[in-house]
């Protein structure tokens, strides 16, 4: 039987998040390289500076708590990932490409949006110190910040660009079988 | 190559949601078993259904767009699923096992609400019917409102009920040396 208590899940859950973020760090390089829309590149290149923040945050709750700094290799996000992989591989750079990454980096967003959720949930139940909510508060505002950055770039700059419409036009004859 | 199409990604996408939904009905009766609230358990199972009349939506999509309901692996909800049943295994029923199940089951939830949101605004975006928008906007609410309904159970019956302290006071010893 595992460790029953609250504070030993909450651990469990922080040394995923510290192999999320580690895992988010190898990948956005990749996503990065692949986007065509400046905006879109922009907002990944921050995300990837944020993201090294992060998981300095997350070392800094291990040590309020005088614990090690452990990953516990999280397989959601490798599966998220390998996802992420799969939606954008043998894809020619376009408007099209740049919708697929947005997706994904948004499925990994709200990962993430849940995760540091249940933590500032369990951190604020066990009683922990501001400290500790105010950096996992940190975290959940930058994804959400992420995360609402995309929408407006997916809504904004490369579904309302000329660029974009040709991505539509090019039908798969899915939608003229529809009409 | 692949397709280059924003028809083709939507329709990648709702092949990815038509597994994942599949995936979640087979996953969700085990963590009902687990669970021991009773409002845990009849938010479970109330969702359990709901997730049974969104696959029937996706197939009205799919024959909306005169294209064969199929199934796309979805690794990423498999890595979610993989996580929830490690997250509970060999962990006794207790309010701990009821904050683990209500976060795997908050990253399920999250991982539908941005992916439905995906396909709304891909679905928008190719100018397709109203109908198709409406049922994609239906699974969307009631993921919302399946998370939501999480937390309240989480911040309210679980962690504020005498079982619940003791589930927070069977200390792993981390608190204990953080004071």
């Amino acid at each position: 039987m595992k460790n029953q208590s609250l504070e030993q899940l909450f651990i469990d859950e922080l040394e995923d998040m510290y192999s999320s973020e580690h895992q988010i760090i190898d990948s956005l390089p990749n996503l990065i390289k692949l986007a065509s829309s400046p905006d879109l590149k922009e907002a990944l290149t921050k995300h990837l500076k944020e993201t090294q923040n992060q998981t300095v945050r997350i070392e800094k709750i291990f040590n309020l708590l005088n614990v090690k700094a452990k990953e516990n290799p999280c397989e959601a996000m490798e599966g998220l990932l390998k996802e992420a992989e799969e939606l954008t591989e043998n894809r020619a750079k376009s408007p099209t490409l740049d919708a697929a990454i947005i997706s994904a980096a948004q499925k990994v967003e709200h990962y993430e949006i849940a995760s540091y959720g249940t933590l500032r949930s369990f951190a604020k139940q066990l009683g922990f110190d501001s400290e500790i909510i105010d950096l996992i508060q940190e975290n959940l505002d930058e994804e959400g910040a992420a995360d609402k950055k995309l929408t407006k770039i997916a809504e904004g700059s490369i579904f309302t660009s000329g660029v974009n419409k040709e991505a539509v036009e090019v039908g798969s004859g899915v939608r003229s079988k529809h009409k």
